[in-house]
C-alpha cells in the first residue's frame, strides 16, 4: 500500500513479568507467548500487507539496543529512540514529524507491542479498511467485541455507520463495573485497544488543536530532522513534555473518529495469566517450557530459563512458575495481576538487584 | 546411667525432600527441622542423660563420611557403617555384638534418625524409665498416643500394667483405615515408632530365637570385632543377609515386650509436609528460609540454598516451594508424599543426574 506505514509502539518498562522482565529488560523483548517477542510479533503480524521499508517502531533509548536487536528485519533507523518516555501523544506526535518529513504523504498505524492478536490476516483486513478512511482525512480506532465487563479497558461508543466503519460517538474512560455491565449489555461499546490509524497530516493538526505546546516541541523536533541536532533538540523538547496519552490529551476530544470494528481475537498481554492464556498447551492444559517436569499438574505455566537447572511441579492447579537464573516466580494465575506487591517486597527485603 | 548407650539409626537414602535430599545426600544430615542436621538433633536430644561417649551412630558406608561431619561432637569410631544397608534386624544386631563386645553389661536404646520430638527432657524421662526395665532383661518399646487413625505406622496393643510400664499384647503392622480407626477408639492401641531400649544380651538372644541367620552371621562379626579382618568380614557377612525389620523380624515375635508411653509429641519426618509442620512459623503460618518474599501466603514452606537466587510467592496457601542451586520443587503440601512421582518424572525424562 503506497503511503501506508505502521508504528509500534515499544516503548514500556518494567516487571509485571516478572522475574523474565526486568526494569532493563521490558516484556515487549521478551517471548511471553512463546517464539518471538512481543515486539517482533507485532512486526511480524503486518507482512505482507507491509513491507519492512513501512514498518518503525518508537521506544525508550535505554531499551533502543535490545529492541533494534529483536527487530533485526527492519533498517536499524527504523527504530527510534526516545530520550525519555512521556506517553503516547508524544511518541505518535514524533512518528508523525518523523514520517511526514520522509513522505509527506505518511498515514501510518498505531500498534501497541504488547497485544495478543489471533489471526494476522484479520488484522491486515481491519488496517485495510482503516487505511482507506485515513486516506479520506480521518481518524480511526480499532474496537474489540468485548469479551466481558472488563474494567481495565476505556470503551469506544458505537455511533452511526459510515460505509464500512462506523462513528464513535465518544471515548469512554476505564469504567466501575457496574457501569461496564451496562456498556457490555447494551452491545454498543467496545474496547479500545489503542489501535490506531491515521495520516500524519491528520494527527499533526489534531494535536496542534488538542496539545499546543506539544505540537510546538513537535514544530522545533521536525526542524532539526535530519540533522545532526536532533538528539540534542529531541532530550530539549522532550524534557519539557507532559506525560499524556493519546486517548486522553486528543481522541477523547476529537470531533469527528471512526472505528473499525476488529474482526480478529484480541488480548492485552499484560500479566503472567494473560500470557499464559495465549501460548500453545498440552492436553492438560499445561506449558512447559525449559527444563522441567510436570506431575498432575492442570492449567499451569511452568518456565525455566536456565539449563542447568530443573523445575518440578506436583499437583499445581492454576499456577505460574517461572524460573531464572537469579530469581524464581510461584504464584496461583488469578493472582498474577498483584505481582506489583511483589516487586515492592523484593525491594522492601533489599532484593532490587533482581528488578 | 552406667551401661546404658544409645544407638542412632541413620541407614536410610532416598530422595522424599527433593531436591534437598539427594541419593547421595539423605535426610538425616540435612536441617529439615531447621537448625541442626536430623541426625544430630537426635544425638543432642539424649544430652545430657548421655554423654558422647555413651552414643553410637549406625549408617551406610557411602553415608558414613558425611554422617561422620554432622557428627563430630562424638569420637569418630562412633559412627559405625554398614558395607550395604540390610534393614534394622541386622543394624540392632551389630550394635549389639559391638556394644556387648565393649561393654558386656551394655544396654541400648534405638533411636531412628528422622524423628520430630518437641521436649528432649520428656524423652529422657520415658528413655530412663525403659532403660530400668531394660536391666531387669526386658525388651522395651516406646508407644506414641495416636493423633488420628494413620495407616502409615504400626501400633502397639497394650496390655495390663507392670509397675511403671505396660506389657505389650501384640505389634499390629500398618492397618487400613477401618482398622485403625477402631484401633484409635479403644484406647488400647499406641504407635510403634520404632524406638526400643534392651540390653545387648537380651536382643542377641530374641534375634537368635527368631532369626537363627542373623544370630549366626553376627557371631562370626563379633569374632573380628578389634580386627583388622572387619571389614572384610562385615562385607561377606552383610553381603548373605536378608533384608528384614527389627520389628517384623524379632519384635512381632517375641514373647515378652513391655512399652513406655511416651510423654513427649513426636512425629516421623517423613515428607515436606511433616517437616515444615514442626519448623518454627511466623505469625501467617510461614517458614521462609534463605533469600525469599513471600506476599499474601500463608501455611507454607519457603526454602532457597543459593544466596544469589531469590524466590518470590504471590497468594500460596499450603505450599512447599524449595529452591536449590539446581533443581526447584513446588507442590501444595498435602501432595509432598506423593514426591516418588516426580522422581520417576524427572527420570523419565532425563534429569537423574538431580537425584
Amino acid at each position: 500500500m503506497d503511503h501506508a506505514y505502521a508504528v509500534v509502539l515499544a516503548g514500556g518498562s518494567g516487571t509485571r513479568f516478572w522475574p523474565l522482565s526486568r526494569l532493563r529488560r521490558p516484556k515487549q523483548v521478551l517471548p511471553l507467548l512463546g517464539g518471538a517477542s512481543l515486539v517482533r510479533q507485532t512486526v511480524e503480524r503486518l507482512f505482507p500487507m507491509l513491507e519492512p521499508r513501512q514498518v518503525f517502531c518508537i521506544t525508550a533509548r535505554e531499551q533502543a539496543d535490545l529492541v533494534r536487536r529483536e527487530l533485526d528485519l527492519l533498517p536499524p533507523d527504523h527504530v527510534i529512540d526516545e530520550p525519555v518516555g512521556r506517553d503516547t501523544a508524544a511518541a505518535v506526535g514524533l512518528a508523525a514529524v518523523f514520517l511526514r518529513w520522509r513522505d509527506p504523504r505518511a498515514m501510518f498505524a498505531v500498534l501497541p507491542a504488547d497485544h495478543f492478536v489471533d489471526d494476522p490476516a484479520r488484522l491486515q483486513a481491519d488496517l485495510r479498511t482503516a487505511f482507506a478512511a485515513a486516506a479520506e482525512g480521518a481518524l480511526v480506532t480499532v474496537g474489540i467485541r468485548p469479551r466481558g465487563p472488563s474494567t481495565a479497558y476505556g470503551y469506544l461508543q458505537r455511533g452511526p455507520r459510515e460505509g464500512s466503519v462506523h462513528r464513535v460517538l465518544r471515548f469512554r474512560e476505564k469504567p466501575d463495573l457496574e457501569t461496564a455491565k451496562g456498556y457490555v449489555a447494551s452491545g454498543d461499546f467496545l474496547w479500545n485497544a489503542g489501535i490506531f490509524v491515521w495520516s500524519a497530516e491528520s494527527i499533526l493538526a489534531e494535536i496542534e488543536r488538542r496539545l499546543p505546546a506539544l505540537a510546538a516541541s513537535l514544530k522545533v523536533v521536525e526542524s532539526a530532522l535530519g540533522t545532526s541536532r536532533l538528539p540534542t533538540v529531541l532530550a530539549e523538547e522532550y524534557a519539557r513534555l507532559p506525560r499524556i496519552s493519546i486517548d486522553y490529551g486528543v481522541m477523547e476530544k476529537a470531533s469527528r473518529v471512526l472505528m473499525v470494528e476488529a474482526a480478529f481475537a484480541w488480548d492485552d498481554v499484560g500479566s503472567w495469566s494473560a500470557a499464559s492464556a495465549h501460548r500453545p498447551r498440552d492436553a492438560a492444559g499445561n506449558t512447559l517450557e525449559g527444563a522441567c517436569a510436570a506431575v498432575d499438574t492442570r492449567d499451569s505455566l511452568v518456565l525455566s530459563t536456565d539449563p542447568k537447572h530443573v523445575v518440578a511441579a506436583l499437583g499445581l492447579d492454576g499456577f505460574v512458575v517461572v524460573h531464572t537464573p537469579d530469581a524464581t516466580l510461584v504464584c496461583p494465575k488469578n493472582r498474577a495481576d498483584e505481582l506489583k506487591k511483589v516487586v515492592e517486597e523484593l525491594r522492601r527485603r533489599g532484593f532490587e538487584k533482581t528488578l
